[in-house]
């Protein structure tokens, strides 16, 4: 039985995501669909990339079908990839490659254009029903990646530019990655950064001009209510968090700023 | 393995939708219960006989259970209607009958009145738990519809009018079946009108007395940024969107209000 | 096949739901997980409690991992509570109590601290995907339950404060347990105190000094659109609600208020 973990930003609120379902189900009626979320912000395409990125690692052996995709019906190529954990299916536009990088990195790849593997008729606005959820569907049943179409030179799939990060002692700056339900604020940058300084060293946050006292911590327990601490996060990242609040709010933070963290509370 | 095929206005806020089912698989554990949408506006029929008649399609061989149920507890009858492709369980307030045009018409239909296959007690207010839910499951398990009560005539269903469609020459008038979470509106026109205009065209969409330039295309990304096209959507029906932009906000458009696309720029 | 049901205040948006998904699944793919609801509002373990218990009843036989935890990566302890019929599995900070209750108390329990049953490296923030979810997964797969930790004391459970109910002939105080998503207010009275008054009966529903008419009913229906009914709710609760309407909004009501309700109608 295999499983597909699954990725969109069509929310759930329509049926789009239940047809993926239904077709997939029809396809390979003894796989499993796991929903990884489908509230990736609408075409966010980086957004989408993260978040796939941050959930791959969970889901060993599965296909992992990811479509967030403003350039449906474009000249845009349509992929498979696969890595040494996953084989990863969606557009060619920057979505994919985090979480190839997570999961081992590219092996090998096709594009897809065996219309065999194709839902038909194949509409210009719906290609997750029509041709990456059936070519999902397909692969979990066991169909040869090779069989989808022409391989495709791994260094040539469309990548988004890094998100900024640099260590320097005692400093890290990075960009924010994302920011949770929580309003907690995940940045690029590794968590053992701060892991090295240290439990309960005081260390500054800068937004901009602003300044912030914190505390590194490993849990949001260790400091009072609405207290900012800096910790390791669930998935190796440095995150900023307040103690039942939201530090995204407090510091003015969003995705795609840029936050400073360094050891010892200035003056 | 069966697969039920799951559509509610309950939302998943509340834990109406995880009881059903905890229900359906403890009484069917070897079905699927696969969940179209639980988003549709709450006690909204006709909006709720859109979303389920869009899905069915993609559920061949299923079971469709759908509740939107504004009478439950009252003399409204309960159903099970088979079609050529798959049996639908639900209220007969309107819900079900676009769902069973789209699967193949009604075969065959009967009252569901056979305790049996309730779960009891039988509330008055939650019959999806106690009744759909629980004989969606026993068909999904291979039981006789025959067995669910008595039958009934197909052509008693409770309809609710049609949506409004006007074909001419060069010119199609019809209602707003939805609008999608893009802000692309579906109309009730088929798709093929436009089609048959060609590729590029130049139309008017007409909203009461404002007018609108757009351009006849198949996907988004075929006219500029925050421009309109026509298009024949992924269901085959005839829709508006703006590219990268939100149609129904940019033309003032809701489920129910008419809309006229004419081939030609007006003046 | 194991079924696993699954309830948290993680929300959708974010990829948590998803990640403990593919953790189970990793661990026991043979397994079915469902889920209750994933909104249950953040970090309220009162909320999640009453939601939790009221969902158990359709699990029979399933494991249970509830996981609303501000506490997480402090010093309260982690739980599997076995009763007649299911297996509770998060923390002991009261969200686990009244679904024991329900489901016919707690036989044994033990504290979760064999780490052969986790997910390496257990992160400080993230319990649910590195100790319950797989802790519930390997349950679900046959694993004994004394084999995850030592045993405990039930009576040491942490439960959090009874609701307020107070029932007098002819009248019923009680708190509000939680307003569902179409606006009806759930009480923490037992149906049966209406059900005895006999349907039809006038009744006055007061919200501090604030009074309003109301009627005993068996369905919204009975009364006229924007009328107000006390009724037996689906879960055996005294409920009221508005025929068509919101009742929390129409009473200002909301989870922990109270309200009484008592035989005749005011002057």
């Amino acid at each position: 039985m295999g499983t597909i973990a699954f990725l969109t930003d069509f929310g759930r609120d329509d049926v789009f995501v239940g047809v993926c379902h239904g077709v997939m189900v029809a396809i390979a009626p003894r796989s499993r669909v796991v929903d990884i979320t489908h509230s990736v912000p609408r075409q966010d395409v980086r957004a989408g990339s993260i978040q796939l990125a941050r959930a791959a690692a969970y889901f060993p052996g599965a296909v992992g079908v990811a479509v967030v995709d403003p350039g449906v019906g474009t000249a845009r190529r349509a992929l498979a990839v696969a890595t040494a954990r996953m084989i990863f299916v969606g557009p060619d536009n920057g979505l994919l490659p985090p979480a190839i990088a997570v999961t081992g990195g590219a092996i090998a790849a096709v594009e897809l254009l065996e219309p065999k593997y194709f839902r038909h008729p194949v509409s210009s606005t719906f290609h997750a029903r029509d041709i990456f959820c059936p070519v999902a569907a397909h692969l979990s049943r066991g169909v040869d990646m090779a069989d989808l179409g022409p391989a495709l030179d791994c260094t040539t799939l469309v990548a988004l530019p890094e998100p900024k990060v640099e260590l320097a002692p005692g400093k890290v700056t990075a960009e924010v990655l994302f920011v949770d339900i929580y309003g907690n604020v995940h940045s690029a940058a590794p968590g053992d950064a701060v892991r090295d300084w240290g439990l309960g060293t005081a260390v500054t946050v800068q937004v901009g001009r602003r300044e912030a006292h914190a505390v590194v911590a490993t849990a949001f327990g260790q400091v009072a209510p609405g207290r900012l601490v800096v910790y390791e996060d669930s998935s190796g990242g440095l995150s900023i968090a307040v103690n039942a609040g939201n530090a995204a709010v407090q510091l003015g933070l969003a995705a795609s700023d840029v936050v400073t963290v360094a050891a010892g509370w200035a003056a």
